[in-house]
């Protein structure tokens, strides 16, 4: 495929994820977290225009210089930016003019990209590309978030199918043997700077489950008063348990004693079968606790994923985010990309339906707060 | 005038202030005490709908029961609500949904207004229509808010005409003399409980400027350096102004050592012959302090009332809102109007040019809390 | 009385309210509003130090510089200070230390007070007087609140004597007649600069009651979900019920469904017959809502306070705490005495059992939030 | 040394560190991280009372049954506890009625230790003797912080003598090979629970500083606007550092141009040779950032430790506090003890000159939040 292809494909994919809303769903934050979409689709388009266009596209003039201020997002190194709790109270540019900004980055982008591109800038694009999946992922958590949180429970796509991932019939857990074992990435294509260096990693024997925590599974712990128990919990996950009357995991609702969950189709009773959701890694951790059990390190998770089927939902690992062995930042505003990331994160390993195709691989070091729950995300056990 | 044009008129008149919106602007809710514009438009149907057609018009049908959820305001007789701050995290209903809503319970209520209406019916549509010609004042200051606001300072209407008042040639105070005084309303026509019941006060001796303080008279208060002398504010003052690094008036921005003042024209000089506007009631005072001077009390105000002009904006008293002689609470959630505000505000007299025709009388008493500025207000004073 | 007679009496005062403290008991703050018992006792020597020896007592040096530092309050005017939620926090300088501090400074005003004192230099000093008369009352409700709020509920002194006043054998309200009336300090003798100047007022018709609200009529009101209706109360009093879960008066206990108060004694059951104590202005008018009655005006009550027995507890009043006609801050440091507190705080009129003697009279003018409850208050209605 | 002497020893240190305390600085509790000594006095004495006598001692009779509710810390499974914010606010019990409670409880414990005691209880003893051992490294952290946030600069002991530790002549690296490593407590003696199991490592080649970063070197970082420029930073800790206005290290003062140093000896002009103390991690990394290298891995640390000096103050890691394999929380209130706080905390290795003698060992594992800097802690790099 072309880079000009390439670039179309990822391009029209987050405009067509946002095909079903309405204009006010694309203007909202209802939480620090998530942000408006029509910030989503300008900020990606940000990236294209601050880094491709205008330090190597001779004579681009920008699509409005004040945008810089609007979409910027972490980037200290680029100039000021609009506080992140402020994306919500923004009305302009109106979701049009974000369109618009769009159709000029790219009309713009399309003739540089008829022009020879150095291996550095096609890495660049490369760049650009995977961010924007990461933003594509991004947005289905949010939007989920914004219409899931709304009183009136809109549905994003009455149609919307769910990934099926089917069970291992056996209930058994796969085991490992000790030893030495190489993790992080290897070979061709693209991978962020987090995956290298492949690096070895000494493994004590350990054994992980086949198949992921199902709502059913889920239900029993809070049936058993787990949420009521501090000592399945850590210390600051009690407090959060706490301080936030968390009860159940994200989107569950207990309606005259029946529990519905907020789906992408809208509210549904509970189908005890699927692998439980939106469950912060405090929540993983008790119900492992609860059940004499634990989560899986990344590099266990890393070298068993070839024996179990993973891309449901994104998996807890009890692994903290860190720099692997020889990681280095690399310089300027992208190297703000990673790194800076690296302390009080936990590691999730796999994917999600929310996952573009093609952007997911073994060595995929996603990362959230320990209290994170509007991701797509669940459980797998090891012992 | 009929009720039936009356109401047609008020209605109107909301969505006329509405017109030059985007989308977008009807939606976000920078602070909490700026609600958006789709909301005022709703709540003040919800009014009609709950307090006239619910009860009276036998057959109505809810246009959506989970609406009175969302518009109520802050009546805790009628159900659940909404939490104030969470209005802006609303995507839906959509503004076109609210428009529907409307044109729906508009088309009841003239069905409903060609029957018989009681005298006590009257009444309620009275309040109907002073309430939502309130909520059109606030749809000014909370559409000048979120555009004003916003990074891009777009225009509300390039051509808005703000009302000009020809200053009193005289700089010198009107003289009122010691004695007892009526005030409160008093004749025909409607009033809010509030300025019931007229009664005498005794007022001393003093005296009330022509005119309101200008932008240039301010000015010179902050390049005297009043903004960083503590000695001429309330100790609570100083703790705002502190915290909150006041520096100016609101919308004002000094930029490359030039100030500019957003209007609903957009970003403009600022203008140093009109009145200042967007001061809280802690400024108003320290100005006042630093001249010498004082505030009025809210009687002194309307005592001489008639003696200057007044309209185009709002004006700080020294008074607090407090029940006059004999005030009684409606039963009822009508009841919570007025009285349940009647601690820790200040009255402001006079009018506004967001004040629609016909809403202003020189008993009414309008009330802020004393760090409000993002109403249109001004200063008056008085020794 | 001599000069140094007085002040000898109102110093000697302060230590003997502090006498039955052990150490520990002076250092803490359980909350911003208390301040520990050894800041009052530093603060009201710093007074005397700052305000009477540095400027008018030749070669007069300090005890320590620092002190200024530790024991300013809200004067603005004399320097940095510490802040005032830090004040708990400081171990130093010990308790012996400001004891040392105070015999310093009392001997060094003795050998002052021998010379000559002008008229100014008088009037300083009964303002120092009734500055630490003020710190005495503070010290009352801050030393109960510090014991009061401890888990093991010692006692202040276990044969403290509450004031005690007949009440009234008739429960019928004192009426006033409509008229002209004069209020505000005149006469001989201290007064603080906001009771100055005597002014008419306008009074309608009212009637106000013999005795304060007692225990036994409250708990009526809190067995009647007095606490739980909205109707009863102000919108942010309401708030504030349900953000701090407030269900009694301060320093109530219920265990095991029995009503326990905490007094200067230790823990008591409730007498039934005593005026209520510690409830906020908002729980003040809540009951007089509930009753279908009012709270006095402060002018009210001062007309009618020859009328009815008072000075067991302060009475809420309906006023806000607002200047007098023709009010002016004193020039200089003392200048911010009150004035600067003219804003969102409540008058309550009367005195306490914890009023110095000689502290009181009908036109004095407490104030505090409309939140306030470690006071020494009570509840006196009107119609 | 038998059990008892032992005994004797450990409690009487913690005794002998707060002697030179006035009886205010037991009492007070400037931030949440700090406990009032007083409290570290009655709580290590509610270990023995809760733990040991009252299960094993029969006919044991408690001092006072509301000093579980006192004293207790985090165990949830004890009973109710004073929320750790509040322990500020208590002046009671005394200072004096610690020191008695203690005696009651050392009276009971020799009394106890004269009976047979049992491995199990032997293990639960010297439980308590570390607990206890932990406390008096926290008394020092927060007995600096209590006199060191004082606006007098108390000394804690004019005398106090640091720790010097004789700096490597060489300022090269130690380089250690890449291979498999073991570590992880084994062998005899005592070790908490996070120190099991002895297991494999794989560590890559790596290099680690012979000395700690000196006060000098830091000052070098601040000098080069190392705090002013986020691109050291993690991006959490550029917000800490806005947010707190972080500049220098905690205790650091620049006075007229001086850098000072608040030490145990009061405020002292900075000695450029001494390590660095009293930075947190997110300024450990900052600084590491700066000079292009990086903080050890708790596994490198321990690898290496035989190799370097230590014991001056703990050795910030890149490591994250989590359980080794296998590891497994103790059935109880004391499996309360490690395990709950394994999320969001940073390991830091080595021992400070606040640690007790024989308290220290290459596998000991501490833990703070990345933000701490109150400990007694420093900076060794590695690359």
């Amino acid at each position: 495929m072309t880079l000009s292809d390439r670039y179309k494909q990822v391009r029209r994919r987050s405009e067509l994820i946002c095909s079903p809303l309405q204009v006010e769903d694309y203007v909202v934050q209802p939480i620090v977290d998530v942000s408006p979409p029509k910030w989503h689709l300008g900020h990606t388009t940000w990236f294209f225009e601050t880094f491709i266009l205008k330090p190597y596209f001779m004579g681009y003039q920008d699509f409005d210089p004040d945008y810089n201020y609007v979409f910027n997002s972490y980037y200290e190194t680029v100039g000021a930016r609009v506080i992140r709790t402020d994306r919500g109270n923004l009305s302009r540019p109106t979701v049009q003019d974000v369109y618009k900004y769009r159709a000029y980055v790219d009309e713009a982008m399309y003739r540089f990209l008829c022009g020879d591109i150095s291996p550095e800038l096609n890495e660049l694009m490369v760049l650009g590309f995977n961010h924007e999946e990461q933003h594509q992922e991004l947005l289905y958590y949010d939007i989920k978030y914004i219409l899931g949180h709304n009183p009136l429970f809109p549905a994003y796509d009455a149609n919307y199918k769910s990934l099926k991932i089917e069970k291992s019939g056996s209930d058994t857990f796969i085991s490992i043997p000790e030893g030495i074992y190489e993790v992080g990435f290897a070979g061709e294509g693209f991978c962020f700077d987090n995956e290298l260096n492949r690096h070895k990693v000494y493994l004590n024997d350990y054994q992980i489950s086949h198949n992921q925590v199902t709502n059913g599974e889920f239900l029993e712990f809070i049936e058993a008063g787990g949420y009521l128990d501090f000592r399945y919990w850590h210390a600051e996950a009690w407090d959060w348990v706490k301080t936030n009357a968390i009860a159940s995991p994200l989107y569950w609702h207990n309606i005259d004693g029946q529990w519905y969950n907020y789906t992408l189709r809208g509210l549904e009773p509970i189908d005890l079968d699927e692998p439980v959701m939106h469950v912060s890694y405090y929540e993983a951790y008790a119900y492992a606790s609860w059940k004499g059990l634990r989560l899986p390190t990344e590099f266990e998770w890393e070298v068993a994923a070839n024996k179990f089927k993973w891309g449901k939902s994104w998996e807890w690992t009890e692994s903290s985010y860190l720099p692997y062995p020889g990681f280095a930042k690399a310089p300027g505003a992208l190297g703000e990309y990673n790194g800076k990331f690296m302390v009080n994160q936990k590691v999730l390993r796999g994917a999600s339906e929310g996952t573009p195709p093609n952007h997911s691989r073994p060595t995929y070091r996603n990362f959230f707060h320990a209290s994170s729950r509007w991701l797509f995300n669940g459980i797998r056990l090891a012992k």
